[in-house]
């Protein structure tokens, strides 16, 4: 592979591209209406145009993306993560075409993305599933039964369902009927089929995800875990590696079971398998992510390991570059997904123009994005602005150095969810590790943020008032230094 | 101490500043007339202006410092690299103050600051020299035999000398006499003083030095070594860590020798022996740097130490954070020194303000600077712009790493060392490791650089010309787009 096509956008566009170019690989970027004058473009080789900015009319049109590489000769695919990613019907286009996608079989993701056919992959190999019925049920006596057998607190959750419809959370024996009634009623009315699932609810989860990596050679490797428990709407916004809670037994145990889970489908390429953990520490399956993560960098961090350039090479027919017992942890790494959201207002997105935006620097701090200044977030696509990950040598020093990172990062037009990052470095329950996937309803308050703001504005009034009258320059730069030094003192608080 | 001083500018302190925020030390930058808008200043939580631009009337001037440390109440100084690191009489300024100089005692400056005295500590240890006389002579045939038992080639150099005058490499005794007489004679009518030293002539050196930390409690640890063979006008631009000749056992030994050498002036803080080292691996004492060196960040990546944070914690009285034995080397680190200089002008200043200014980001690259877009290089001080230092799991990774980042990075207003750093990281006898201090004046012509330019400045001609007549949008975005993409397979060559 001499040149290939790297079908994504943004940031993950040019993370791929630097390790392409790295190993003297050529890049071919394709692009929407919307990034026209994107860096991934700019960045590339050679650009393709694909269509209008909506995704379904251009970067998840799998014949555009593969009609893009027979016109630029580009002999790979790198998917990034979203998009066509996991889309098996493109991976068999790819192959069809004589093209490699840099990625697993298409059988492989089509196993593993059916929650049902992919638990079933990992039965085989004895992988721990959260306890419950295999099979739907309606029977309420049958389902009281089970649910005693499994233990609670008990999920009760529709067969057909989704979106939290059909869901109940049961505490004990005395209120399951009536629970269980309203459940297969609520089912019935929003998807016509009354059938339930019934299994044990983990009150207090951590989402663990271990990292694999598997060769068209048979060699399946683990490289360690992250810790992405702290979400926001059900989704991750900051990761770490390695957890803070894991022993190392543990950690072997979950590494030699996501070895099991991509055995179980002759796994090639980089994935990862996803676990819920509770706070007793046992851990079980929950899927298999059959590509690269938004995350993978804090792994790059702890590991040494160049995710992208294995990937590639895999794809070429290489060998892993290391065995199993080379790796080792070495550090902390932290990342905070910086998104172009309001924390404020239930973080939806705040899409507008990077007024300014100055990265943070120096030791231990890396910046992946998609963005410079003067740029404008383009609505169609996730609202992520970039990537700030930092290293340490331990735990705290990943995390001082990310509270430093993210006083250094300036972004103003945007609001983004720098200051909820550090909110978080800062609050005890992180810091102790002692949090879950609720953390951000237990513990986050918009009054957390705003309270900063207010004070500022306030102070710079006082400022204003008092210095009115004098010599203009000396007014505005006196309010300039002291709310500055002021913001400063507050953020070492 | 809960507040520092910080008595440097430019990019080492924002370096150290860094640090001190992470550990929750509050900072206060010194500021001459061509630094009141430098990042340094800004970046500080307080901030004291010192004088006019020419160092001997403001970074060098101590009772300045000690002035503003007192007045803002500062308890530490940290003096960075450069002006008053190294100098004993500051030291002694600071102590007296009753302040805490960031760094070793007086007493170990005033002895490794001079050469004879650093010798002579060193010999304490048996620490190997390069063979040679011990004092200066003036008898020819005295020194003639004494040459002889050193072992041709020779150095002869004037005892009072400096800048290469009274200096003569003599290969053989057949013309040592004549040789002498004109070193003796230049020296006499240069520095009023004929008397010489002899010793032997290193034709093909590299530069190997040691880190070393010394904490108030005894203890002395290395950090293995930098190479910094590559060198231009006698001054190092690219380091690198590990060295790539080095073999364990003599890793082992240079370490010992750097500690032992330490341990001769009860060394505290952060150190550096420098030795020189000949094709055969024999290694040489040259001498000790009582201070932070420009090139610690590749000691700080590849064993994942932060320097100044140990500097810090030394100066509290606290012990090194780690023992010997607990230190591992791990990956490869580059750096590159990107100085405002026109490496075709025999690497001159070439000061001015950077038009454009973006730094390179991703996996493995870190910049540690002191300038954003539109500021101007000063003509007082040194002219570094930037140290771009890039990490791989290995010396390859780290140079394409180098290459790459080298690539991203956009410098317009000034000639930079950019190109001359892709150059060397290019060149056959630099990634085969077979280089020493002599690799600039051996391989590096100024063609090596303009040939690119002047190829592209045609092709753009020929373009304009081409297109001219056409929608004149058409023509300028062909012209770019076109320049652009053979640049970038230029660059890729």
């Amino acid at each position: 592979m001499q040149k290939i096509l790297v079908a994504n956008r943004g940031e993950i566009a040019l993370r791929v591209m630097r390790s392409a170019r790295e190993m003297g690989i050529k890049t071919v970027a394709v692009y929407s209406d919307a990034d026209r004058d994107a860096l991934h473009v700019r960045y590339a080789d050679e650009a393709v145009y694909i269509g209008a900015a909506p995704s379904n009319q251009s970067y998840l049109v799998g014949e555009k993306i593969i009609a893009a590489c027979i016109k630029t000769g580009a002999e790979g695919i790198h998917p990034g993560y979203g998009f066509l990613s996991e889309n098996a019907a493109f991976a068999k286009l790819v192959r069809q075409a004589g093209l490699i996608l840099i990625g697993p079989s298409p059988e492989a993701m089509e196993i593993m993305g059916n929650k049902l056919s992919a638990k079933a992959a990992a039965l085989k190999y004895n992988i721990p599933m959260v306890p419950g019925t295999e099979e739907a049920i309606t029977d309420v006596a049958e389902a009281k039964k089970r649910a005693v057998e499994v233990g609670f607190p008990i999920l009760i959750k529709a067969a057909a369902g989704g979106g939290g419809k059909g869901m109940r959370i049961v505490d004990g024996p005395d209120d399951f009927e009536e629970q269980m009634q309203l459940a297969v009623s609520e089912a019935t009315s929003a998807f016509g089929d009354g059938s339930v699932f019934i299994e044990r609810y983990v009150s207090s989860p951590r989402h663990i995800e271990i990292q694999v990596l598997g060769d068209t050679h048979g060699n399946i490797v683990h490289l360690f875990e992250r810790d992405c428990s702290v979400q926001r709407r059900h989704q991750k916004v900051i990761e770490e590696a390695p957890s803070k809670v894991l022993t190392p037994a543990i950690r072997e145990q979950m590494g030699k079971c996501a070895v099991d889970v991509a055995r179980s489908v002759n796994y090639t390429g980089a994935g990862t398998v996803e676990f819920i953990m509770d706070d007793a520490l046992n851990f079980y399956f929950l899927e298999m992510n059959t590509r690269l993560q938004v995350e993978h960098p804090v792994t790059e961090l702890i590991t040494g390991v160049d995710l992208v350039k294995e990937q590639i090479n895999i794809a070429r027919g290489l060998p892993i570059s290391f065995k199993q017992e080379d790796l080792q942890i070495r550090g902390h790494a932290m990342e905070l997904r910086v998104y172009a959201e309001d924390p404020a207002n239930n973080f939806l997105p705040d899409i507008g123009t990077l007024q300014t935006y100055i990265t943070p620097k120096g030791p231990g701090v890396r910046v992946d994005d998609g963005f410079e200044q003067g740029m404008e977030i383009p609505i169609y696509y996730d609202p992520m602005i970039a990537k700030l990950i930092t290293y340490g040598k331990d735990r705290p020093e990943a995390i001082e150095r990310m509270i430093r990172a993210i006083d250094e990062y300036q972004i103003t037009g945007i609001t983004t969810t720098l200051g909820f990052g550090k909110f978080v470095m800062q609050h005890d329950a992180f810091t102790s590790g002692n949090f879950d996937t609720h953390f951000v309803k237990k513990y986050f308050t918009p009054e957390d943020l705003q309270t900063g703001n207010e004070e500022e504005a306030k102070i710079a009034a006082i400022l204003m008032e008092q210095l009115l009258g004098k010599n203009k320059a000396i007014v505005a730069a006196n309010v300039v230094a002291e709310t500055s030094n002021w913001v400063k003192n507050r953020s070492r608080l």
